[in-house]
Parts: C-alpha cells; structure tokens; sequence
C-alpha cells in the first residue's frame, strides 16, 4: 500500500488527510499537538471569551473509525529524502512513499529587538492561554495596586493591523468593558488603553479602503487609539517605542506583525524557498526538486493558478487556501498512485472576513460585495460555527457567544497556565 | 464599616461571602486563583471528560455587582493576630475587624517516600489537568511504542478507596475504553489495567458494607482490579511498591489517599490544631484563642453539633459541611456585629454520594435509604449540576454529559499544559 506521511494537522493538513479517507493508500498524520487548533477563534481565547476546549479537537477523534489513517503524537525533526522517511524526535523514523508539508508558520518579527522576547504571538493554543493568563494577570495587578495602575498593566499595544490585530484590540477593548461593569475591579475604564500599532497608513490591507475606514471608526468608537503608519523600533519588559521616538510605557504587547515560515521545520528541508520562507511548490502544488513531496498551507508559497499571471501570485495565509491546498494535494497523490497526470491547484477565492467586535464584522466578497455591521458580524460567527470541528464544539461555542451576547458577560476569565508552569511535574514520571 | 476578610474562595469561602452580601459588613475574599473550583468534579478534568473551564468559575463574576465584597488575588502568608491583618505575598497587608480562615488542605501523604515526589493527587485544577495531560501522554507513548506497552505507560494505580479513588478508577476505565473504541490507538484494551489500592479491607468507608460491596462489583465489571487491604510502601518514577512485597510497574499513580491540613497556610496560623491539622474551633466556629475568627470547611476541625457527644466528632472534609459551615461562620459575625450572642453550629447530614462511572453511583441518604444504579446516577448528575456555579456553566457541562452518554465519546482530550511548562513567558514582563 502506497504510504503518505503528513507533517501538521492544522487546517491544510487536516483537509489532506480527510480526502485520503478510504483511499487506497496508508496515511499517517504526525503533529507535535495531539489536536488540531481553530486558529480563527484563537484571539476569542487570548481574550477570555472562549475555552481552550472550544477551539481544539482531539485529531484522533477525527480519525478514530478511518481504517486508513493513523496519527503520530511525535515532533519532527526533518526529511531524509535519500532514504524517503520522515525522521522524528525520540522514536524511529517514518517511511514514506508520499509526503505532505503542512507544519504551517510561525510569528514573524523583522528582528525587532525585544519583539521575540517580550511580546505575545498569536499563532498557537499556548500563545492564546499565555496571553489570556497575562492579561487578567495585569487587570489583577492594576486592582491590587491602584497608585500603578496608569504605569502600564492597563495599557495594552496590539502590532499588526490586519484581521488579526483588529480583532484582538477589539476584543480586548470589550474585556475592559465587561471587567469594569461586571467583575468589581476598581479602576476605572478609563485608565485602560489600547493602542494598535501598524507601519502602514491603514488597516485591513487586503480588504478595500472602506472596509479599512470602517474598521478603523469602529475600533476608535470602541476606545481603541490607533499609531497608523507607525514602526516598531523595540519592545521592553515594560515599554514598547516606535519610531517616532514616542515610548508608551506597557506591559503587554501582541504580536499580530505578520508570520514567516522560517525557523519552522518546513525552512530546515533544504528545498527552494520563498518569500518569507515559503516553500517553493510547482502548479499542483508538489515540492520543487523532490518525487512525491507536496507543501500546502502556511508553509508553502501557493500559486493563486496555473496560468503565468497567476503563478506570481501567491495565495494570502489563510485557512481557505490551507483546506483547498490540502484537498488539492491529496488528489493529486490518488492521481499518482493511480498512474494519472497531476493536475494544477487553483485557488477559488471565497472573500475575506474580520470582526471587530460584538455586532461588528466586515466580510468583502470576490466581487466587490461588502457585507458588514450587525449582519457581517451574523455572517463570521455563522461561517467559523461551519468550519469549527465537531458538533459538540459547535454548540458549546454557540452557547458561550449567545450568553456572552445576551449577558453582555464574558467567558472563561480564569488564570491557569502560570501556576502550571510553576509546579514542575514528577521528575521522572513523564518520559513521553 | 465593619471588615471581614475570607481566606479561600472554596465551598467554605464562597458560602461564607455569599451569606454577606449586601449586610452591613465590608468584606474581601481573598484566593491564591481567580476561580472557584467546583472540586467534586475534579476527576472529570482529569480523566479528559470536562474541560477545566466547566468546573472553574471566575469569582469576581459571583461578587462582581455585589457593593459590599470585594476579591483580592494574592497569596496569604500569614494573620498578624497583634495588628488584626492578613499578610500577603507582594503586597500590602489587609486590616480586619473579623476573619474567616477557609484555606481548605492538601494531599496527604502519610510520609511515604516517593508519594509527594511522583503520584498525581488531585485536589485543584492545576493537579486535575497535569494528571490529564499525563495521562494522555501515555497513551500516545503506548501507541508509538508498541513494544513498551505493557511496560507501565497502560498501568494506572489508584490510590485510595474513598469516593475520588472509586471515581477515578471508574472514569479512567471509561478513558481507556473510549480511546481504543474511538481514537484509533493501536494497543489492545486489555493491555490496560487499572488498580486500586486501598489500606482497609473495602472501598467507601463512610458507606454502608452494601455500596462498598456495590462499588467493588461495578468496577471489577468494568476491568478495574482491586488490592484492598494493602497499604503502598513506596512510589517512583517507574513503580509502585505495596506492603505484601508486589511491585507494580507504572508510570502513573494517582494519590487519592486523603488529605491534610499540615503545610497549607492555615497550619502556620499557630492556633491549636486537632486531627489532620485541622483547626480546631468552638461550637460556633469561631477559632479557639483568637477573638472575631473563624475556621471553616476543610481547614477546621468542625464538630457535628453542640451537644457532648456531637463536639467529639468532627464532620467529614465534605462540600456540603464547607457550605454549611460557610454560612454559619457569617451568621455569628452577623450576629456579633448587631450585638447579638453567637450560636452553635449544627450539620445537616443530607447524605454521600459517589459516582463510579457512566450510569453506575450510589447515594446513601442519612435515613439510610440508599440509592444506586442508573438512578444513584441521574441523582448524582442533577445534584451536581445544581451546586455547580454559574448558569452557562451548568448548560456546558449538561451537553458535555448528554454528549459523552449518547456518543460513547469522550471529551476535550487535548495535551496542553506541558507545553506550557516548557514555554516560560518573556521574563520581565510577567511581575504580577
């Protein structure tokens, strides 16, 4: 049986995977997460207005009754082309006959001094309870020691004005809201800010100007202050200072910069790579210089479409082009192994989405349609409860948003992950 | 204003600060956590069924609109009985009139060497989702080793007959049936084994002989195996060693061997302890020795009742008598605060339960009606519902529970909290 080994179990992998079902052909996934990550819903975590559990499902639930799949809870550690096998950390090697990269991306920094250091990705599960952790922390603080709370625990600095750093700022502007009206903290709101950072001119880059400007009014309506056409120079423990010089004095920054694919697994295969290290992959999508090897995702440079022009166009980062790139490779590994000719990947462009907040979304679609308000809000939290896996899920989630909606309350808002850290686990006990 | 400080925002605690609201006292709860844990449902964490967020409760969400109690989160180090404050860590110290120690216990470990070392006790949340995350390593470990499989990672030792060792044992079952039914593990059930190990001669003591002998039949029919009588001598990394000589290799014990007061804070609060270190207090709960404290839930040794023969026993580490005497500490400030002579506790014994797995639980009422079965279980559901703290909280859990019954599926088996560990967060920038 031919055997396909599929690093990464995000969206791209995931999708792969799922087209291999009953196929003829053995697959193994291998993530170094024993669950697969919604990363759209992540900032809802960092932002204590879901669950961890809301946004991660156990891959082997996934593919518990497929008798031709398997996962590898293991972490890789590179490709050994020559004897075609997957190696991995502290157990044997995987052959294969097919391989898909999809160990996704990792935040990207520009090296900014003190960015990797000191600021809070976003990309993760663990980047989304670490945030969340810090910020009730610092609401915590602020509360505490009152005479400090205007030196920086309030004051949060969001870089990165696309979906990502709209959305966090946003939600962190309605996490204030509710701190103050319903969790008897005792500041005031007002001594809380936040400032979203971006060196471009506007937000939302890839949406239209409108959807910009709207975004824009809408989070100042919230309270948040925008730096538009602003560097970051550095990031300290307790300052973050721009390039105008100014310094603004915080405690926390979140890190929605952008992603790079470099320091990733996918960077160290020793294959073609582009633009922010980005495999280089040919039309149907299979690893430039390698037999039977395919990137799809975040890790791959995937062409918009076969023809000329569209080839120089490299898809965005988005989960669509991870589940149409991952589907698109698995067919062209059935295609292989059914002796047929590979066929070219191209790209259906289904719009873009970001909210801002409650009642507040814009969703721009290919052919100019804008959608936003109330029922662009409607459209996202509808969208993201389809693609979220398992029913289960669906209607835990549906429940958190309509409570949080109708109580104007928020979710989850407990410190857990400090104190983790803190207490060590058995020495000994915990070999995996 | 009269101010009142509650240490602990457990059963004890909350009961206490929530028989306050809106009387003519001042009062700051005080906790380590920003959340209640709901306790009894620690085991359901641990063995993958809930999600840590269905049994926390963030506690400014329960006093948030409440004018007169506010939340502190801080560690206490100490009371100053001279100066009437409560010391804590990092900052300033809190003034009262009256003080309620409600600091809850610990696992005990009766000083076997290795116990504190490498067994998983389970009395927080932090304990609950480490045991969680170890557990399921495990698995995984089992499932890419297939030769080490019998070795220990499949071998689970329970520690403890009392109600959390027979839930644990019983869910851990249900976790291992589950994983190879539905999660495409490549070991054999039967390769699993769980044992429980008890020092008496049966499971339940607090029970009647009947549940006991009940609790033993279910879980033998559900693969748990039984050492009773036999005490554990040592525990280390690989192994458990009992008393008769038998070394059972595993990788995983869980301590549900009781608890005990000695090295909470409550012990070093140098007032005189009984039993466990127990606090010891008169009929009305107050502290014996100190003028306006009280010691409540399991942190005291509180008596039965009033009369001779009720004040020599002291009522079980329960949430019904945290709750009760909660309430009845904040009645006698209440009641000294108006001028008014305190009364004497009395508890209200409304029955044990414990549940031992998927429609098996035996609830004993004080008359000595006992119910047990699928209908011991939907009491033990609906009872617990009831208590658990929060409306979506209640509707989360009841859908995780109807899930799990319909499905024969399990719940969020997501491996978090090592990753954690092994991330640390930017230094400097988390100084709480």
């Amino acid at each position: 049986m031919h055997r396909v080994v599929i690093v990464g179990a995000g969206f791209a992998g995931l999708s792969a995977a799922r087209a291999l079902i009953g196929k003829p052909v053995e697959v193994t996934v291998i993530d170094q997460r024993n669950f697969h990550t919604f990363q759209p819903m992540l900032y809802e975590v960092a932002t204590a207005g879901l669950d961890s559990g809301d946004v991660a499902y156990p891959i082997r639930v996934i593919f518990g009754k497929a008798a031709n799949v398997a996962f590898r809870f293991a972490t890789v550690t590179g490709v050994d082309w020559e004897r075609r096998q997957v190696t991995l950390e502290d157990s044997d090697p995987l052959p294969f006959d097919s391989v898909v990269v999809a160990s996704g991306a990792t935040a990207r920094y520009f090296g900014i001094p003190g960015a990797a250091e000191f600021s809070f990705p976003l990309y993760t599960l663990t980047d989304a309870r670490r945030l969340r952790d810090h910020v009730l922390r610092r609401l915590e603080d602020a509360d505490s020691n009152p005479a400090r709370a205007t030196e920086g625990p309030l004051t949060f600095v969001v870089v990165g004005g696309g979906p990502t750093g709209v959305e966090v700022a946003g939600a962190l502007a309605e996490l204030l809201d509710v701190a103050v009206r319903h969790d008897g903290f005792g500041f005031d709101r007002s001594t809380g800010r936040i400032i979203l950072v971006d060196g471009l001119d506007r937000l939302l880059t890839p949406f239209k100007p409108s959807a910009a400007s709207y975004a824009a009014d809408t989070l100042r309506g919230r309270g948040v202050e925008l730096r538009l056409g602003r560097m970051v120079r550095a990031v300290t423990g307790d300052c973050v200072e721009l390039d105008d010089g100014t310094r603004i004095p915080t405690e926390t920054v979140v890190w929605a910069g952008g992603v790079t694919v470099e320091g990733t697994i996918a960077a160290e295969l020793g294959t073609a790579t582009g633009s922010n290290g980005r495999l280089t992959v040919d039309a149907d999508l299979s690893l430039v210089g390698h037999d039977g090897a395919y990137a799809i995702g975040d890790a791959a440079a995937v062409p918009w479409g076969p023809e000329p022009a569209e080839r120089d166009r490299v898809c965005p980062q988005l989960a669509q082009v991870a589940i149409q790139s991952g589907a698109h490779a698995a067919a062209q590994i059935l295609n292989r192994v059914a002796g047929r000719p590979t066929e070219p990947f191209r790209y259906h462009d289904k719009g873009i989405m970001a909210t801002i907040g409650r009642r507040a979304a814009v969703t721009e679609f290919p052919n100019g349609l804008m959608v936003r308000g109330t029922l662009g809000w409607l459209a996202w939290l509808g969208l993201h409860l389809v693609y979220l896996i398992g029913f289960r899920n669906k209607i835990v989630v549906l429940i958190n948003w309509s409570w949080r909606y109708l109580s104007w309350s928020s979710g989850p808002r407990v410190i857990v992950s400090d104190e983790l850290q803190a207490k060590s686990p058995p020495e000994g006990a915990d070999q995996g």
